[in-house]
């Protein structure tokens, strides 16, 4: 008998926590180490918000999957064991959190290959991988598969997980989008230039209900995505709390870790499999 | 007896998609194809978005009508006619989504004319025209004429259709707006740089519904343009939904598609004449 | 007996529509001439916003002031007269919709004057003034006085009339304000890019609703600024209805023209004379 | 018996005012002098606004804070004294409201010490500082140390007060946010450009409300910056006056002066203190 990868739920909803800090400024220019408020900001991430976040969801008994740069567990040694010691699953968010499409092959690879060694380090357990700002190459699920990975989660081909297939074999898929993303709603800096209004953490969770329950309708994955620096303030966190509640209260939901749906998803065979290409062709 | 375009209905409704997938990012830069992310973010619209729309309105029993550049027909050779069999309208929609403001007059007309190729090698009708980006010229409009298209839908003179004169004839515009656009409520991509904050499908859905009562009042013309990887969302999907549920209730409001509204108006003698022309002697 | 300049209202609310049309787009580069889209986007306002304007001033039984660049007027030779035959107030509005402080102040002088000409030629009765975009000089009110008009709206310094001194004497200021414009909340253009996401009427109704209520708690002037291209699209125009009535069903809200106002600030001797002043001083 | 920072509040509240006023632009460009309204609209906040919001914290009977640059201060004569003699808080907003991150370290002394200078020349106290922009560099801490005040209020590490170890001794940090800030949600300029949609009052408040509700449940400091030239407009005003009525319904939430504040931070021995560092080893 063949276990669907959602297992009968509705919708599978893993909550997903990028703990950028500072590398997601400092990507966008290494000179913004010499602006303090900018730094602070981003270390409220792991200094304030993780261990807030790891309250939450130690509260709704519920595993979530921590994204971390190398880099910044490197500068933080305490920072991935101990999420892991909780539970949690920790998984490969780049070193640098450098966007591939920003760097050659070699240094894609360089990049990637110098997280894992930060975690093997730190006896820390990787399954899993997301580019930074999402925005893979085609080598990036390639090299997922050679380091003997099970799943991606940086793509946006579908709402359900996918399988890829590489010269390495099958990975799975495990799709995000912008709507699912704190950052849109929330960032603000003055610079580098980040986001415009900032919402209320009310309409944040309105926007996510109803992606929760459009999802409940068509059987999804509700893969969100957020940033300690920015729902750990105070405001997002109770509406975090009442996204999980009100899901939990749905009956119909089921939280997982990424790898936890990566290895159901693997062996769900009414998955389709799809080959990313580069589009051909297009007129130049 | 002549019929008026409206059919004696408060608002006509013309549900539009444009089907752009990767062209809509590919005409700003050929390099984004080196992006897997924002190819496969864009991919998402055909393989995942249009199924699902197909569903809707069949379970709505509501017809509609898909714009096309030349480029995504051709890379999807199912797609078009799939739709077209469905009993929906395919239109027109470039070849290469490129704004023809961006081009010579030699290249707007070499782009319009292969589109229109390859949508005769798939043996799919074709009626009417949208420019890429709506982003028409002076010469566009003849151009729809000149190669016995009955309509465009790219220009914003009036909330009702009008009738183009050109060198070759009159044809109908069906008017389009920004705020009968999902673009701008719901789309974002890093880079290229596109949209700020992300709108919950409640805004869009209050947007459009209030859109909708004015134009019951004022007896318009409301051609919603939805994109489908950005509305065939979970979340924005059952929005629609919603929105054409309203639409259904309110008992005076016609579905239809763009080349029944525009052989309707071609009829419809009251409806004025405008003779597009470049404003002349503004101060340089 | 002295007469306040509210007459006892708790506020008072000018009405006032920039009918723009193409000269918004055009100030910003004379290219966009070309695009067909964008034209019949501002020609819109004119075309169709402007007749269902009068007619829901009718309907209301309120005056309004129309602010119209001279070169807009002189392309539409009915326009201006026909809105003064209605009994509203033509106001003057630069003639080429260029900003003040990117010109010369000679090229402000000239500017100036030729709209002034278009109206004399119309025999249409200027009284007032509103800068392009808002962007005033410190010449701008001097102009307004040397021509022997009674009041400039393009200032801020405060949300009361109030007197500026020039040397051709005082003027009336009727301050505007971003927050009671239309244009932050509904426009958008990709080229020249204007705009992100577009609000809904309801958002538009709720902010200005709040405006008039804390302006009838502090009694100031809602000098709300409209403009027919964006606000007469037909869901806007039932908000703006349902704001008309608010305030009338308020029973303390005074509605006047314009020069009604600015004869009455002008009489007011409660009312403080400011004079507008370049800031010194501040370090190069 | 030691006395904690909130004194068994749930949260403690700190009403912040930067009053700009004209110095907020011309730091962006000292040819924006020449734009009248710019300049009217930054002066509506020291002319306009302040007192409107001195009136409402008289009323509410709560004490407050002015950030006041010294060449405002230097401008206006009587404001920052007449602030003070109402038992507010005046503070340090650097001298001409440049970013600190802009300038040199010593162009940044040089500016933090000629601000001294005015407010001891006006014989008004000054205890705390806020860096323009929020922008403090490294040095800035040490700056406000070496000069005997007891605290900073630009950072972002922590949602609470915390101590800053500096070489000479420590202060009190006290930490704003921006989304405790009245500028995302309301300010907008076009040249230079700022801003984007202007939020409602309904939607601040909203926002405020809901993180105010977080800092309740967290126990921290809500220290809320608004700016007279945004929130002293009348929708505005209300949205403020329903904010601190809010928090006074609450029974919980204590409203104090910024330097009341940091004399509790700086003796509660619960609270940690942070050394702020340079990341290091950030790959070049």
């Amino acid at each position: 008998m063949n276990q669907t990868w959602h297992a009968d739920a509705a919708a599978v909803v893993t909550l997903t926590f990028d703990v950028d800090a500072e590398s997601a400024i400092l990507a966008q220019g290494t000179g913004y180490a010499d602006h303090a408020m900018t730094m602070s900001h981003q270390a409220y991430g792991p200094d304030v918000g993780v261990p807030r976040i790891l309250e939450l969801l130690d509260d709704c008994a519920i595993p979530a999957t921590f994204f971390i740069p190398g880099w910044v567990a490197e500068q933080r040694p305490e920072l991935a064991p101990g999420i892991a010691d909780r539970g949690h699953e920790v998984a490969h968010h780049s070193y640098s959190h450098r966007p591939p499409t920003s760097m050659t092959p070699e240094q894609e690879r360089a990049d990637f290959e110098r997280a894992l060694a930060v975690f093997a380090e730190q006896e820390v357990l990787i399954s899993g991988h997301r580019a930074a700002l999402w925005e893979a190459t085609w080598q990036t699920t390639e090299l997922v598969a050679e380091h003997g990975l099970t799943y991606d989660s940086s793509l946006m081909g579908d709402d359900r997980p996918y399988r890829i297939g590489t010269a390495h074999g099958a990975i799975a898929e495990l799709p995000v989008h912008w709507s699912l993303d704190d950052w849109e709603q929330y960032a603000f800096l003055p610079a580098p230039k980040i986001g415009s209004v900032i919402e209320s953490p009310r309409k944040a969770l309105e926007l996510w209900r109803a992606e929760l329950d459009g999802m409940r309708h068509y059987q999804c994955l509700f893969n969100l995505c957020c940033h300690p620096f920015l729902s750990g303030r105070p405001g997002r966190m109770l509406a975090l709390r009442e996204l999980v509640e009100y899901a939990l209260d749905c009956g119909d939901v089921r939280f997982a870790r990424c790898r936890d749906v990566a290895d159901a998803a693997l062996a769900d065979p009414g998955l389709a499999t799809r080959i990313p290409d580069r589009p051909a062709d297009y007129p130049g």
